[in-house]
This record gives C-alpha cells, sequence and structure tokens, in this order.
C-alpha cells in the first residue's frame, strides 16, 4: 500500500478512514480528491452521468466521513437528477433520497455523483470504458459504479443485481463486489425492474473495504469476525449444470483460488449442483420477464421505439407470461431456495465463477448473465473476490457465497482468499 | 338491485360491466355518471384530492371499460399529482403509472381521480367523512378510496395495507375489501412505508364486484369458481389473543357470521390462537418501525415538523431498533407464516372479526389496527364482508382469511357469506 491513502492508485475505505482518524489528512482532503481523480480521469472512462454540487458540510466525525459515492443512477437523489439510463426519464428529479442513500449520508458518506446505469439496470449497454480491460466491456447493468471505483475515482458505489449486474460488473473491473441477502440493503427509492430479484449492492477496492462499508451503513457486525484464516473451512467447489459456458481461463481461475484456500488449510470437496437449483436458475427469466412487464408497464407502453431494443424484447415476452407460467416458476424459485440452505449443511461457502470469463472484447455486449443469476434468485449473499486474471492480464472475478444471512461470513472468507490470491501474486493490496 | 346499474345508491362492477355487454349503456354513460356523483357528492364527504382530465377515450370492448376507479394518493399517476397526502410532496408528479395503475388501465378502466390518504399511509387522520355513519371515522389510512365507493362515486378504489388500512375502512365504511396474498398485486410506484408488510388492495361494492375486478386486472381466474354453498365447508372461529380488544358488538356479529354459515351447511370449529401467531402479531411493531424508519429516511430527517406527529412518533421510534431486534422479529414472522399455513391443514377458512368494533366517533383516530395486522404480516389474503351493524346500525366487517395464494377462496366464501347476510336481512345486494 502507498503510504498515503490519496496517493494510491484505487481509493481504499478502510485507508481513508484510518487516515483521518489518525488526523493524517480530513474528511475534505479525501473528498476533494475523489473530486480531483474525476475531473482528471472521467473523460476518459465516462462512469459518471452527473456530479453533486460540492457541499463543503463535511463532518469529521460521522463513521464515514470522508468516503465519497458513486450512485447508479436508478437510485432516487434529491440534489441530482435520477434519469435510470433512458430517454424516458431525461431530467426526472426526485423529491427525496432513495433509503440507501439517505443511510450513506445519514453515517456521513459523501455521494459524490450518479453513475452510468444501462437503460432501467437491464442490458442495452452504454459506452462507460473498463479501466482495467481497455476496449473491454465494463459489464453491466452498474457499469459506472464498476468503473468508476476501478478507475479510483471514488472509494465506493452503489449497484444494483437482478440477474448478474453487480458481481459481473466488479469481476470485469477487478474490484470486489457485494451482493448481500436478498433485502438486506434496502431497495427502496431504487426503480424496479423485478421485486422479487432486485437487489441492492456495494463496490469496493478490496472486500475488507466493502465489509467495512457495509458494517457502517447498516449497522450490523460485517467485520472483525474471525477473519484469522482459512483452517478448517469446508469449501464447496460448486459444479453447475451450465459450467460448460465457462472459458477455460474461468476455470483455472476456479482451479487456482481453490488450490491458494487448501493450502492456507481449507478442506475442499465437490459439489454437484442439485436439480433444484439447476431448474431454479432456468425459472429466472419467468419471474423476471413477468415482473417487468408488470413493474415497467407504463414506461413500456409509452416508450415503444425511445426503449431500447433488448429491454423492449425482455418486456414483450415478460408481456406474454401468464400468472400460471409464473407462479409455477415462483415455486421452482422456492424449492431452489430451500436446496440453497441444503447446500451448506455440508460446507462452508462455495466458490464459483463470478462470470463465464474475463470482459469480451467491444462494448456491444454487458456480458453473460448466467453465472451470478442464480444466487440472485435465491437471495444468498455473494462477493466477487478480485485479483485473479487471464494470462493476457484480463480480470477473472471469482465468487465466494454462503448461507442466507450469513453476509459476515462471505464477507470474511472473501477477504481471506483475496489476502492468499494477493500474497500469492507477491504484492499486497495497491 | 335496482333495474339500472347507474341508478342504484353504489355502482357495482359486475352490473355496470353486465349492462355495457347488453348495450343497455355505454362506458362512457358509466364514467360520466361516476364523474357527476363526485361532482354532486363530494363536497360533503371529501374522499378525493384530485380528479383526472376527462379523457374521451373510452373503449367498449376493454375487459373494465366503463369502470371508475378512485385511486389511493400514494400510487404513482402520470396525469396527476401524487402527494401521499403530505405537505413533503405538495405538488409532485411521477413520469409514470404505478405498476397496479397501468395494468388497470391496460384492461381499459377510469382512474378517475385520487383519492385521500392519510400522510404516507400512516395514522395521522384527515378530515374525510364516514359515508354511511356521519360524524364517524372512515378508517384510513386508504380513507378516502374506502369512503369514494361507500359514497357510491366510484366502482372500485385502489388502496393498501401495511396494518390494516384495507380491512378496517372497508369494515368502518360498510364495503367489500380485498388485502390479496403478499404481492399478488403489484406494489411497483406505491409509496413504500414497510417493505415486508406493505399490500396493495382493492375495495368494491360488493364481494363478487371485487373478484371481478380483481381478474380482470391480473388476469388469474378469481372468480366462477364453486361458488356454490357453504355446504361442507370448515370454518375455524379464529380466537386471538387480542380478542379481549373486541366490542361486545363485534362479538355478536362474528357470531350471527358463524351462524349464517353453520346454518347454510358449514361446520365451525373453535380455534384458539398459536403462540406463533400471537408472538407474530408482536413482532409487528418492530418490522414496520425498522423498516418505515429507513424506507422515509429522508422525509424523517428533512421534514421535521411538517410531518404529523404520529407518524413522526412512528418513525422516532423505528429509528431506534437495532438490525439484532428486528432480525428477531423477522424470524417471529417466518414461524408465523408457517403456523399461519398449518391453521388451513384443517379448516377452509378462518372467520375473523376485521375491526375491534364499529368505527370510532369523530375523526380524531382513524381506529384501531389490531385485528387485522396479523394477517397482514403473515401475507394471507383476507377479504372484508359488509353487511351486518351494531344495533344502531352502525357497520360491523367480519373478514374471512385462507391459506396464502388461495385468494380465490378467500373471494367465494366471502361471497357466500355476504349473499347469507343479505338473505337473512331480507334484502339483495342494494
Amino acid at each position: 500500500m502507498t503510504d498515503h491513502p490519496l496517493e494510491a492508485p484505487r481509493l481504499h475505505v478502510g485507508a481513508i478512514l484510518k487516515a483521518i482518524e489518525d488526523r493524517r489528512m480530513t474528511a475534505v482532503d479525501a473528498i476533494e480528491a475523489a473530486r480531483r481523480r474525476i475531473a482528471a480521469g472521467d473523460s476518459e472512462i465516462g462512469a459518471f452521468v452527473c456530479l453533486a454540487e460540492d457541499d463543503a458540510r463535511q463532518s469529521t466525525e460521522a463513521p464515514l466521513a470522508g468516503i465519497s459515492i458513486g450512485v447508479k443512477d436508478i437510485f432516487d437523489t434529491h440534489d441530482m437528477p435520477t434519469e435510470m439510463g433512458s430517454p424516458l426519464y431525461e431530467g426526472h428529479r426526485p423529491r427525496f433520497d432513495a433509503a440507501l442513500v439517505a443511510m450513506a449520508r445519514s453515517a456521513g458518506a459523501t455521494i459524490i455523483g450518479k453513475t452510468v446505469t444501462t437503460e432501467l439496470a437491464s442490458i442495452d449497454p452504454k459506452d462507460t470504458r473498463n479501466p482495467v480491460a481497455p476496449g473491454h466491456t465494463p459489464g453491466g447493468s452498474s457499469s459506472g459504479s464498476a468503473a468508476a471505483v476501478a478507475a479510483g475515482f471514488v472509494a465506493a458505489a452503489f449497484g444494483s443485481q437482478t440477474g448478474g449486474s453487480v458481481i459481473r460488473p466488479a469481476s470485469f473491473c477487478g474490484i470486489a463486489g457485494f451482493k448481500p441477502s436478498f433485502r438486506l440493503l434496502p431497495t427502496v427509492g431504487m426503480k424496479t425492474f423485478s421485486w422479487s430479484l432486485d437487489t441492492a449492492g456495494l463496490f469496493a477496492a478490496s472486500v475488507a473495504d466493502l465489509a467495512l462499508l457495509a458494517e457502517r451503513i447498516t449497522g450490523r457486525p460485517l467485520t472483525s469476525l474471525s477473519a484469522a484464516d482459512a483452517n478448517g473451512l469446508k469449501i464447496g467447489l460448486y459444479r453447475a449444470k451450465v459450467d460448460d459456458h465457462l472459458d477455460h481461463e474461468m476455470t483455472e481461475a476456479i482451479g487456482a483460488a481453490a488450490r491458494l484456500l487448501e493450502r492456507a488449510g481449507a478442506r475442499i470437496v465437490d459439489l454437484a449442483e442439485p436439480a433444484a437449483l439447476s431448474e431454479g436458475r432456468d425459472s429466472h427469466r419467468t419471474i423476471q420477464g413477468f415482473e417487468a412487464a408488470r413493474a415497467l408497464m407504463h414506461e413500456h407502453v409509452s416508450g415503444g421505439d425511445r426503449l431500447g431494443p433488448k429491454l423492449r424484447a425482455i418486456l414483450d415476452e415478460g408481456a406474454t407470461v401468464e400468472p400460471d407460467a409464473y407462479d409455477g416458476a415462483r415455486r421452482c424459485a422456492r424449492l431452489a431456495r430451500k436446496a440453497a440452505t441444503s447446500l451448506f449443511e455440508t460446507v462452508d461457502a462455495l466458490l464459483v465463477p463470478s462470470a463465464s470469463g474475463p470482459p469480451p472484447a467491444g462494448l456491444a455486449s454487458t456480458g453473460d448473465p448466467t453465472m451470478a443469476k442464480l444466487w440472485t434468485l435465491t437471495g444468498n449473499p455473494v462477493v466477487n473476490v478480485p485479483g485473479l486474471t487471464t494470462s493476457a492480464g484480463l480480470p477473472l472475478g471469482v465468487s465466494i457465497v454462503t448461507r442466507f444471512g450469513r453476509d459476515w461470513e462471505a464477507l470474511t472468507i472473501a477477504d481471506r482468499l483475496e489476502r492468499l490470491i494477493q500474497a500469492d501474486r507477491g504484492r499486497p493490496s495497491e
């Protein structure tokens, strides 16, 4: 780590809070640094759609004072437009902050700007660039949030995931990403795509930063819980029905992560995907489509050609799903949740690929959500661990999944794995 | 029933649709009648905060053409302000319709206006009058919606329930009310108070009207399902821990309803409340408070004295609830849901009081939600059946509760009970 947290390539929540606590800098210094970095670099990256006015009221006492946060532009903010990445919401100004935004502000964080989202958090790509893999997609739908953290512009960012929209961009941009247990973070004031799937999530430079951020926003103990070592942990190497989608380098990354954990004392066991979970994954499309076609019915009906073609196709298809098919899919999802809980009777955590491979070249697609969407459906906590790469240096994220409600455990094990990866690569956290 | 549906004291969904189908009138006639009734009577009642512009595009073909709907002013509407009953939202204009509003419009219904809600659907009373019990509260928080149907202004209305805000005003205003299974009707675009409790609901003149309305909005089969008779039904007379709150006339109303069902061939069995359900009811306050303090954090922080005192007290208390206490309450709620499901292994439906008694005199309180809130927490479908009264003629609603997801069964049994009550009182539906 560089000596001063404001000189490091990325802004780390932990290092910033420590430096402020030690009076090596002020909260105002930290926020100004973030603003300078954005001013200097965002024309290259395109992570932000809007920046907040500089308000000088920086308390140094509050638990997140000095922490700059970029907020995906589907969360309401009272002081900036919330345009949902859609021409239908151009200039839209909510009156009050979304719950998560209000919680972050009340903890003293600075909402520094709104980040690029694909239209209504769907899959039509925008032109945000991937800071660590030029010429490759940063992933979506939380494209700008992941890019803003990866570029070192902000210490943290808010995103959302209905399929894989937090875990995939975190993987593609080589940063830590956290999709908490369903509804651990409130989604009030966040635009709905699918009410049984939409999950608010967080990005930060490292897993330890994520845990600290989540702890201080929610008031829940999510750090310092036996972070110690991997000794005695039982990790399931989850063999999914869709593993044939995997790029061979992702398969190798999972193998490498497993070996690191094993060397550190964990027991690795193979776990074949139960049928209920394969079927759960298959039900995702029906649930998402049915709910999106209702949640966005007025936008769909009145927006017409102004909506992106991929989004329109999802809504068109969703409008044809009958209640019977939806109810059947929800039954599948319920069984999948039960099956997911059972998995953790034999292992502490699962190790799974965050995406099918490295970020695809070009900006024509935000990538494939297949790998992450099962755990969105089941609601289990997932943490993307950065640090592994392809031979060409493209990021390959791997995820730690734990039992529903055991978010601290997912963060703790993911933190351990991140440190093992860094030690193996002969370098500490950057 | 009067010969022509537009001459009856109340507008009935079924009678209107039938008359349009039979070409005895047009959809335009039906909507104009509703507008005339509001113009003539709402200065007395105060059910509406805003009326829609008359748009002449009335299709007679659509499944709900001719049906006038009043919408609680916490549902977004693109063509009218959505002021949430709060000075904080004065003049607020959403860009798009809430999901339920869009669904109703897409089925051909006319959203005729926005109805009075208590502030942010909480409990500080407004001044809507009770059309059937002058000088008594219409209940809340869906005060205007219940009053608009009871006064005969509209064929139907939308409301929401976090404690008892659909079932109680329906009971107090002597109309039919439907709190469906949790999330049967989407809450997207409806202001959130408590995300695990908020439930969108419907009001209509009779239970049969409710079923028809709900069927045509959702595309689910909710009518014509063995409506036949009570023969062979097993109905649980639910003895709740809070029954000492009950007014003696409500206890008598429940007894009268039970006797009518029994005479029609149902078997009535006493059912003592399981401890898990009493504890579930007790957990409601913790869950509601914790979630409301987060969902409305920005309004709470910035609204200060502009918020009503009762709402502010709920938010102040909710802000002190720790995550541990909330998690404990959610575990109670989960156990209560399981216990509720078990109840229906021995009975088809429960018969419960909709409120603790008739509408209290005056407008200083919207009444007590204790009776209804348990079923909001468990998510079971509940239908308020009107028709019984105190000796002084004040309305006493009784509710039919069925298993989660069996909304058709709740509507069917409630419809049967309503007809028995009407037959007993020697009069058909008015």
